[in-house]
């Protein structure tokens, strides 16, 4: 690969992704209140404690069967907060539009984008629009950052988390990105998987009451693949999952066999990965599976005292390691 | 001109862009918080008061005298929380960055834009990027979301001016647009026009000391004619501007009749605009005077009971008016 140019594997949320973060953007920004690790960090303010997030959408098409680009926008950067164990407040939305672009797209999309804002309960506060010339752009990409409030005793973080502890995820995984790859129509497959794009706020609600919490995480780009690697990465410990206990939807995981994709790669948009001290697993479960978005959650690995790698306990019984993402699988997904 | 797609005249700080802000972003996203026509927000939290703002940036070429993409971000969200009274404190940055684009490129841009931050006095909390396929981006782009902290009893408003109200300029305008221009090299026009792109936290915390003081803005997009148009729209009240007051440097001039520009549509990236009761217009005029980047300010206008358009009046003492901006003069300005 050349490493003087930007490469798609640059924006697939694996290593390349990565290394550019860290020796080009951290290089140059690094202070204390920026955590390149972290999707949303805390602000200091008078008297309490605002939490602060951003991300940019570039998903490809802009429409696609359980969300579009706008509402995608809105539930990836609140639940950045979300997962932070925050309650989404404030949303500014920067719009790069191409020239071109048919208006009635651009209306659906702020529209839908503004129906998932009222949903979460976020205010869209700032905003700005530029227009790219035709050619320049890829139709529509937006951007938001999200202030959220967060309770300042609330205890989080990878540093908690000790071998033995249990991984949890809130429903099946995939979904987003094998309905956004099926509504490219290139792969002349048709199918009826939607996105599982939405708020992930009352779930993340729901788990900090449950006493042995230790730390929330969404899995998009890279998927459960990419937070299972960062938890190994940030941890030191070992990370092992049970494939069997993975919720996988038989269509996605049909998708996934026959293109060659592997669903702990894809992006989630609606999802939580949770984990939790071992004696409070069930009541964790319990937790996620009483909110309308969790019933199909399910503990799904732990940590342990192996080398700080991912490793993925087949249904055989056997185990491979899930590696680190380096080719983009699927560019333009979030 | 269609208006069922998006053109280029949308992106330009004109009627179609205030008209494609109103009726898909404003008609579905109007809340208390959100105003569309200012730059710069309040949000209460306990105790105090936070300003927040977000802007995008599209400039090219990437790098231009005086400045280059990563400063201009930093410069452009600052100064609006600058205008709007408040310290800039936290910026999140999205960069969109195209396959291809030389890292070494990305290195500058990002290491000036992070000295441009450490200038300002404000703190990259939050970062995400994006990977544009080859073709489907302009090399990169930049959103930035600032926020700042402003003393509660700060009170500026468009609400406050009144007709006598002095208007000033901080320095000559024009001379970002010019130079990004002249950087193109598309007409084989070379010059030593340097882009003003600065903070101005200097100028806005000296007219905050200033009594009088009714509100400031910086003319960036569309330029001091806009700025003007949107005093007019807000107001209610003619706008004169005084031709032989304005600063203008000649090179600027020069160039503008050449191509057939008008400075007074053309981008600055380091100027204040601001409205002052006439009795203290003085007073003000000196405190920009007595800072290093305000020694060219110049009281150029005044808020009248004429109809509420935007007059120049002339070196030879006719006037015209400045009618607001349709097709755009310079895309990709800022």
């Amino acid at each position: 690969m050349d490493d003087s140019h930007i490469s798609l594997a640059h924006g697939n949320g694996g290593r390349y992704m990565r290394e550019l973060i860290s020796e080009v953007f951290n290089a140059h920004l690094a202070n204390p209140h920026l955590d390149v690790h972290a999707d949303a960090v805390p602000l200091p303010v008078a008297n309490g404690e605002i939490v602060f997030t951003t991300d940019g959408f570039t998903v490809q098409p802009l429409e696609f069967p359980g969300g579009d680009i706008g509402s995608l926008a809105v539930h990836g950067t609140t639940n950045d907060l979300a997962v932070a164990g925050a309650i989404p407040q404030y949303l500014s939305l920067n719009a790069f539009i191409e020239e071109g672009l048919e208006i009635a797209v651009l209306d659906r999309v702020i529209g839908s984008l503004a129906r998932a804002a009222q949903e979460v309960g976020v205010v869209v506060a700032a905003g700005d629009t530029k227009v790219l010339r035709r050619g320049e752009g890829g139709g529509l990409y937006l951007a938001t950052t999200g202030v959220g409030m967060r309770d300042p005793k609330c205890a989080m973080s990878m540093g908690l988390i000790r071998e033995g502890d249990s991984i949890l995820v809130s429903g099946p995984i995939g979904d987003h990105g094998i309905a956004v790859l099926l509504a490219r129509e290139e792969f002349g497959l048709r199918g009826d998987v939607k996105s599982d794009a939405a708020s992930v706020l009352t779930l993340t609600q729901a788990l900090l009451k449950v006493n042995g919490l230790r730390f929330m995480r969404d899995p998009t780009r890279g998927g459960l693949a990419a937070v299972a690697h960062e938890f190994a990465q940030g941890t030191g410990l070992g990370v092992r999952l049970d494939q069997a206990a993975v919720p996988v939807r038989d269509q996605v995981q049909a998708v996934c066999e026959m293109l060659g994709y592997d669903p702990y790669y894809l992006a989630c948009e609606g999802r939580v990965v949770a984990v939790v001290a071992a004696d409070h697993a069930t009541e964790a479960l319990s937790a996620l599976q009483s909110q309308p978005h969790g019933s199909a959650a399910a503990i799904v690995g732990e940590f342990d005292g192996a080398p700080a790698r991912v490793r993925l306990t087949t249904e055989l019984g056997g185990e491979r390691f899930l590696e680190e993402l380096e080719d983009d699988p699927l560019p333009r997904i979030c």
